[in-house]
């Protein structure tokens, strides 16, 4: 147990942090905009810390600062820096244009291996909420561990209702207390199937989360994206004459190489691969349901800013996120299950149960060419 | 035909309107305050004249500025001269307490019968809706002609639904075509008697609209509130010497005076009353419903706002009342027959059928002293 523990905390020194904060922010319209995307937002429970800075905080325990790299679209970037002052300007990889999560994990595996070919890359999504901090470290703590021995693995979330929205990872053979082989990854399944998996005790949600040996991912990208894999070996020449250069290459790579899931273009064609089974309060925030889902709530369910005045009113989410400090009063009478979200320059009032439909809106302006409320 | 029109325009020139503009502004919050009652508001179709300047308007056939009077409170006398800019600075009559409608009309009879012993007054309310002028018209030229005989005249409303919210006026006998006796003032009736009521033909919805010679309506005070009249009497006194000992006695006599309404202390001991009924498409916007049933609507039933985005939804009233000029989005997703009402600082939402229910937030904003937003 005591050796355990020492492997494990040596291997902490070589322990990355990628970040993935792109997005495009249609779900949390108005909060969300183009050029603030959810992860950006203080919309979960904790409502002063942006989604983004509580996953930097989350990773603390195992890597500083000099070793978080967060990749986001370029156009993201100044944004993005204002939200993670404490990071060094070196931490923020801005992608030229967007092309999925292989490219973009790709690069920053080949920026981390630059800085140490021994590193242990843990690829994290920005914008999901976790209740349980302990239990994410244990989980995390079983990847690290089971990533160094050269084998990429992930996190699966134990599932807890029948989600059609997800992909699942079904579960093969124990390798040790808390690792099992991954048997195949499964798309977004139907409501029958999506019942069968959260019966089956096998099936787990893919939350995104990976974890590998920066050396072990650019073998694999070698192997299965062999154009991708140029275009890394590109970016790390030019990276060696100066930063015009690497930017310049940088632009060139990802302007002419394919949109690609890392699970479709790594995972899907890579065996073997480990998941740590977890169940940590874990939510990707999906919408203004899953915002009230996780929010405080009164003694009538409503959930938001405890300063409304609410009058037979239930179930219902409000927000007042307008910044220029004036104090309002927002009341609700007789309406339940609603989103009320208000911004400085936008209202929204939506059923909680069509949350998803905030894209209408999204839609209708793009239609009315108000791009500036995008 | 001739003769009678040349009467009724010499009647003119002795015919003053008296405006009555108190009112609490609970039923329109948030866009109506203490301080902002709801005649100051453009809350009906047009959208852009306050009420009490619709009704400035409609009274310009029959009397020009320089005959019409306002009386409000004092301390919305500001408010209310910004509203009626055409009006001298005399127009305004300013209540020191509110006393019910008694002491303000018997306060403005006498001020018009020192001007103009002849004077002919109408009594309007400044916060209804006529949407046929023309007819209201012909109603008030009825009216005048009545009052002009020694009679108070009232205008009696077709109703048009079982209303249990008003009060009604049985008429009686027909003086001649368009006039009638007035049998008696009934109470808020209960909904199986208001269908009587409508029923019966010969029930109108009383409008508050009161038409008389002042010396009438001073005859009747000095003979149904003599309190009143001695009091009206000292006011009169006073004027003769200056404005400061006119407005201290003014103060002296409201204070000491008892709340009575002008149905209660003088109508209903008076006989004989004529009636004129009418139909002129007459509200008194009563809440945010009448104001949605009064508004255009598009395809949906939605009014109000045509820059709302609305997917999915139907009957709502939606209102940006804010005038600070910014360009904002509001934006309603599968919602129906709600108002959603914006003000600079306040935001309500709330059924269309629970209108009456704003005084519960403004209840609610009272217990917790946000006096502010009153």
């Amino acid at each position: 147990m005591n050796s355990e523990k020492q492997a494990s905390n040596s291997q902490h020194s070589h322990v990355y942090a990628v970040i993935l904060a792109g997005g495009s922010g249609t779900r949390f319209w108005p909060a969300s905009r183009r050029a603030l995307p959810k992860q950006l937002l203080a919309i979960g429970p904790d409502r002063d810390e942006s989604l983004i800075a509580a996953t930097v905080r989350r990773v603390e325990p195992f890597c500083s600062a000099e070793r978080v790299l967060i990749a986001t679209g370029a156009h993201l970037l100044d944004a993005t820096r204002r939200a993670l002052p404490q990071l060094p300007d070196d931490a923020f990889l801005g992608e030229p244009v967007a092309r999925n999560t292989a490219p973009c994990i790709g690069w920053a595996s080949s920026v981390v291996a630059r800085r140490d070919p021994e590193a242990i890359v843990m690829v994290l999504p920005s914008d999901h909420h976790i209740a349980n901090a302990a239990a994410f470290r244990d989980a995390v703590e079983l990847a690290i561990e089971s990533a160094a021995q050269g084998v990429i693995t992930t996190i699966g979330i134990t599932p807890n209702r029948p989600e059609t929205g997800y992909g699942y990872i079904e579960a093969g053979a124990r390798v040790k207390s808390g690792v099992r082989r991954v048997q195949r990854f499964e798309e977004k399944p139907d409501l029958n199937r999506a019942r069968e998996y959260v019966a089956s005790g096998k099936h787990f949600w893919n939350s995104g989360m990976f974890f590998f040996r920066a050396s072990t991912m650019l073998e694999r990208i070698d192997e299965h994206m062999p154009d991708l894999a140029q275009g890394l070996r590109r970016i790390a020449s030019a990276s060696e004459r100066d930063a015009d250069t690497e930017r310049d290459a940088t632009r060139e790579v990802f302007e002419t190489t394919k949109s690609v899931s890392i699970d479709y273009g790594i995972m899907e064609k890579t065996s073997p691969l480990h998941v740590v089974p977890a169940d940590f309060g874990w939510s990707d925030l999906g919408s203004w349901q899953s915002a009230w889902e996780l929010s405080e709530k009164d003694a009538q369910s409503n959930g938001g800013d405890r300063a409304a005045v609410l009058v037979d009113a239930t179930g219902n989410l409000v927000r007042d996120l307008r910044t220029d400090g004036k104090k309002r009063v927002l009341a609700l009478v007789g309406v339940n299950d609603l989103c009320v979200i208000e911004t400085d320059d936008a209202l929204l009032v939506i059923p909680r149960d069509r949350a998803q439909d905030v894209r209408l809106v999204v839609e209708a302006l793009q239609a009315q060419k108000l791009t500036d409320k995008l």
